[in-house]
């Protein structure tokens, strides 16, 4: 610091902090108010959540998908938008009775079909028993319909009048599906019966009759064998498969599995234990080796309220009965007739398990209370569902929990997802408009199903149908275009390598603030605080879309507009907002910085697109190796596989290691290792060359000592010695300096010298032929 | 709902609002009151930041790595953790007069060095001149050295102790740099002499001792030549070629592109505007074409603060003059050694622009000033550069914004960027130890960098030194092998492709919450509550770092442990976890579900991932063909081809356009689509069939037609006929039934017809040879 200069403070000035600006906070519809609530976790940035899932016994349909993926949704927007630590748990029911009844069905059936070997008179006497049987129970409710049915069933349905059958559907819902399975058997039998005419009693005849009586074969065939099915795989199997294609549904819908999957089979001991506190706590009592909550003690007891979602379904005997399951004892030594089972006695033919009550197993309600509290204890901030379980089956959880705790608010935020109709109508199978998941994907892309989900608010109706696909689908090309037109531009600016002096050059776009960048600015700004709102207020998607799609159009306009120069990076901004937006919605694939991604479906890793790519490319290699192998002089072709590997494989970083069995493994390997594995080869191959060339070079150095020694004539060999005065014609010496002659033994040696130096000397003159 | 139950009440009984849990809030390291202060963003969940970009004039260093990676990471967890709107701008200056001499100088020595022919005593006399000027220049303020000097180099290296050497560098932080330069060039200048005399006047020779001499010689031509300098391309490029290398620097290090990138000079105009504006409002004036801001008047004016950050810096001259610029006519008409420059006006040799004070160029503060209240208006929420910025360049900044403003706080909170040490000691040129980012990308992946800033608190002094990588580079290890072993596990139970019956079997999992389990997901939720209160406490990442390491740790004791059972759903939320924190800090790709991703580079889209590859598969492909069809038998090779395009490609959404030049175009396109355009061909080529069918049909009918006409003899086809009576031997008629002899001309018709005949019959005879 200069001496002249005035001693400083070394005080900074006052700060002033920033006035809070009050944000829109996250409110939800709750089913425990049934009106918008704050949503305040209870601790903090977690969020304990509890999904009911599903009773697996068949495939999974569009009514699920709209739990599944509303519930997918709200918990993306909660985990990557407003950034909560969720623990989403969600249970698997693989003990219930219609999995029992469904499962016991399908193996009376099964075994039933592998035991008939033809088609006779007592199959088809069989069939028009369990068919009349099949009228009378189901059939009954309906006035005159079975008395008509059992005459003829084609005379019975032509009778009914449109009317008629709107009325007898009221009555049971099922009531066209029955018609429909009736018709099927009535004309499988006329069918069967003329076979037999034409004495065509084969197998295929039979199995024909038997598939085409199913439905009413298997009603049939329970009532008198169903109590001696008693093999525990049997109840296992059928849940198992369904779970595993309910999750591969859910895979294709691109949902996040949960946290925690529980499943009722792995928990029983606990379900046990959490009747018994019931019981010791004053609600619940023990009838014939079954346990009822006793809801006339528990309502208004202690604080409690009974049916809080409903209160006003409270006694609705249809509902009770339908969540009591099929085959229980209806009411058998219930105090009252709103009373549930927790713990049911099993009969033969029904899977069972120990308890302090005999053998039996957990009611449908008790189960999903028991695993909720293991994992997340005597409070939890959502618990969701379906709307047509919110009574008896939430309400009855809800009671089970705050009996067992003996606690007010078990649940804190109870989330339903709205009823889907198909075309205006319920969907159900009698109506035949029921969409599996599996079908609804032949149709349509996992990435419109969801965008449509979006553009429904999830507690609300939603109606499935075409037309609004069809307005979905455009949105979705709109979305696309977008994508592709920013990106399009910015890499036709990118495209030559350079950010600095080309862009100057390029002249198309600019890095100034003008008045058309502000106000696209603003509008990015004005949108977001929108969908942020819109998100606030109970997850509102179809707004929060809406808003998107208005900034989207408006970033169009600035792109075709006048403005000839684009500002780049808040083009890329508004891009890279709109794509994260879709990602957190479970729409963009997690990779993509703009786009919906490349593979077209979300949440997949690199790896995952990459590997199917390197597979073709290696077996591809593999086959032309082989070709190349077979015709011996197309060593170009095994040179290119060669180069293949080394470089352009090397590069990229993927290993290829070729086996011996004419394939190649592949691996992605850091470019770095594969470099350094080529040099260590190199240098080996180096080596063993440098060796072959030494070696070679000691070969030659002895060749020519060799020529040099076979210069002299063996002729001319002995002639410059000094032990030898006179020779032969041969050059042979034949007396030695002295005179004397040379002996017999002496000689054979010297002509053995002589022998070698002729050969060496025919060498050297085959080397040198003018010499 | 049944008669005899009693009518429930409609009304939901009383719900409780759960008790909000106080959470910790995010403060930041304030450098306005250099202490912790809570973030409160002015426009509440948006965020307005303007952080300092480079000067562009050579490459850029691990000093600016330290910046601008630290400030990404910040950026980062803003907006991917804290969920913030950020909008993130930052400068490039291309006008400054460090540029302005870089990019004469290199320009004068180039054409210098491309004028000179071959080397003579002259050159060697102009190098030992500006070695001379350098000396005299550039150590005159170190006692004693350029009297020494001037007599012969390695004297005066070696006469310097060590203390002296470091007192010189105190003196001037440059010495060591001059030094090593002076060396080099006094060595050059040796060589150069001895090879006059072996009469070597070669080009090379002089080449030689150019390069050696740039140091030097760059000093001595610009003093001479400066000035001449005025093509504003030369002022252009420089700049434009070094911002370019500073993106693909910051790409490597993946760094996220800011929102809004300004370039000074294209804010001129805007410059010109604002200093009249502070002019205006009293607070600068104009002096010899200069513009210079009024430090005295300013400070304690109408509530102005001067030096707001470093209060304790003020009238440090050394700090400001640097800051001037190295090419102001210093001091010159400024009021107080403290007032610095708005506006300098341009000397020959300097790029200029029009201004109302003359041709002239923006100072270096004043451009931040401008081009941040460009776009961010007259207050932000936060403002960021290195801690070496901050006297004066910050001070000054914030004093010409709050000045044009006539406001009291134009950025609400300021951040710093601490030191960068390298082995404990400062970087510099002149040491040694200077670093670039490619240098330390070849040592070190982009990741290994980046988790080691995340381990360094990023407003500390930070010591880049090769023990701490080596930790870092193990904890990187640590964490891949985590997820390498969580997704092997995951694998190993899925890849039979069930989640449902053969998991029951597998027996290695278990989906209840035991004991084990529960410990982990407290583990979990505890670490979870740790890093946010380490990230809310300003950013504090080595906590956070060391929370996820000890996560880790205990997930691998829940695996390897005495449970034999694993929770796969509970394993995978922390993995999931963990590499979403790792996606967060701009550590893991985003792609990756588990793990840091497979191209080992992050936030790369698949499409860049994968374009390589298929670009290799496909010029791979394109050779095979080449090869394939120079040999004309090898059609198998080309069915091959055509396999791999029409069938493996297809299914993976690749299509192949053959070209005529025989290469491919590789696109990425919809497997659907592809599909559609393969039945269309396959069915285009069904068609082509059938009809080459139908005429093949066609032609056969016609020779069967022909032959069957041909099974008469000529011999004997008009003796049929009812016209003749008598004939020749070639059963060529002479009379008719009526005895008249056949005309001449009709006899030429029917030896026509008789020659057909004989046409056709040979034809038949040549078929069926036995007839």
């Amino acid at each position: 610091m200069s001496a002249e200069s005035a001693v400083p403070s070394r005080q900074q000035p006052k700060w002033h902090l920033p006035a809070k600006k009050v944000q829109p906070t996250l409110h939800l519809q709750n089913s425990l108010t049934k009106t918008k609530t704050e949503f305040i976790p209870k601790d903090g940035r977690r969020v304990t959540w509890y999904n009911c899932g599903p009773t697996v016994y068949d495939a999974s349909h569009m009514g699920h998908a709209r739990t599944y993926l509303t519930m997918d949704i709200i918990r993306r927007i909660l985990e990557d938008y407003f950034k909560y630590d969720v623990l989403f748990v969600q249970n698997i029911t693989d003990i219930d009775d219609k999995i029992i009844l469904r499962a016991r069905q399908d193996y009376l059936f099964k075994n039933h079909k592998a035991n008939t070997k033809e088609l006779d008179l007592a199959l088809i006497n069989q069939v028009e028993k369990a068919r009349k049987e099949f009228i009378d129970s189901k059939l009954a409710k309906i006035e005159g319909a079975v008395a008509l049915a059992t005459q003829d069933w084609n005379m019975f349905v032509k009778k009914m009048t449109p009317e008629e059958i709107a009325k007898a559907v009221v009555i049971d819902e099922k009531f066209k599906m029955y018609l429909s399975a009736l018709q099927v058997s009535f004309d499988a039998v006329q069918k069967a019966k003329q076979a037999l005419e034409k004495k065509d009693t084969s197998k295929q005849a039979a199995d024909e009759l038997l598939e085409a009586s199913q439905f009413v074969l298997s009603l049939y065939l329970d009532k008198r064998k169903g109590n001696e099915v008693n093999d525990p795989k049997v109840f296992r199997e059928l849940p198992a498969y369904w779970e595993d294609m309910f999750f591969k549904d859910l895979d294709a819908l691109n949902v996040r599995a949960p946290d925690v999957q529980t499943r009722v089979s792995e928990y029983v001991p606990e379900i046990v234990t959490y009747v018994e506190k019931i019981i010791s706590n004053g609600y619940a009592y023990a009838v014939d080796g079954s346990v009822y909550f006793d809801t006339t003690r528990y309502d208004g007891h202690h604080g409690h309220h009974y049916a809080k979602l409903e209160p006003w379904s409270k006694g609705d005997q249809a509902l009770i009965e339908d969540g009591e399951g099929s085959l229980g004892s209806k009411l058998q030594g219930k105090k009252s007739p709103n009373d549930f089972a927790l713990w049911k006695s099993s009969k033969p033919g029904e899977p069972e398990w120990n308890s302090p009550w005999g053998l039996g197993r957990p009611g449908w309600h008790i189960e999903c209370s028991v695993m909720a509290s293991a994992v997340l204890g005597e409070n939890m901030d959502i618990h969701s569902g379906g709307i047509d379980l919110a009574f008896p089956h939430h309400d009855n959880e809800l009671a089970q929990a705050e009996a067992y705790y003996d606690c007010g608010q078990w649940v804190n935020y109870f989330l339903h997802a709205g009823h889907l109709h198909v075309e205006g109508q319920k969907m159900s199978k009698s109506l035949k408009n029921f969409i599996t998941i599996q079908e609804a994907l032949q149709t349509f892309s996992a990435r419109q199903l969801r965008l449509f989900f979006l553009r429904h608010q999830w507690d609300a109706k939603m109606d499935f149908k075409q037309s609004s696909m069809q307005e979905t689908i455009q949105i979705e090309t709109t979305i696309k275009n977008f994508f592709d037109n920013t990106k399009a531009i910015m890499n036709r600016i990118r495209s030559d390598g350079s950010r600095g002096a080309d862009e100057h050059a390029d002249g198309s776009i600019t890095h100034r603030y003008r008045d058309a960048e502000k106000r696209l600015l603003e509008v990015l700004q004005q949108k977001q605080d929108a969908v942020h709102a819109a998100l606030c207020d109970s997850f509102n998607t179809p707004t929060a879309m809406e808003e998107i799609m208005n900034l989207i159009n408006e970033t169009n306009k600035y792109m075709a507009g006048g403005a000839k120069l684009v500002n780049l990076h808040l083009l890329g901004k508004v891009a890279k907002w709109t794509t994260n937006m879709m990602k957190i919605f479970g729409v963009a694939e997690n990779g993509a910085e703009i786009g919906f991604g490349a593979s077209g479906q979300a949440g997949v890793s690199t790896e995952d697109v990459l590997m199917p790519y390197l597979h073709a490319l290696s077996s591809y290699r593999d086959q032309v190796r082989s070709l190349a192998r077979d015709q011996a002089p197309h060593k170009e072709f095994l040179d290119l596989c060669d180069r293949l590997r080394d470089t352009q494989m090397v590069d990229l970083g993927v290993a290829l290691d070729d086996q011996d069995d004419g394939t190649a493994l592949v691996k992605l390997v850091p470019r770095e290792e594969l470099i350094k594995a080529r040099e260590k080869k190199l240098a080996f191959l180096a080596e063993k060359e440098a060796k072959k060339a030494a070696a070679a070079a000691e070969r030659e150095k002895k060749r020519l000592e060799r020529l040099e020694k076979g210069k002299v004539s063996p002729l001319e060999m002995f002639k410059n010695s000094e032990e030898f005065k006179t020779f032969d014609t041969n050059g042979m010496p034949t007396h030695s300096k002295d005179g004397e002659e040379i002996t017999k033994s002496r000689k054979k040696k010297l002509q053995k010298e002589w022998d070698m130096q002729k050969k060496l000397h025919d060498e050297y003159l085959k080397e040198f032929p003018s010499k």
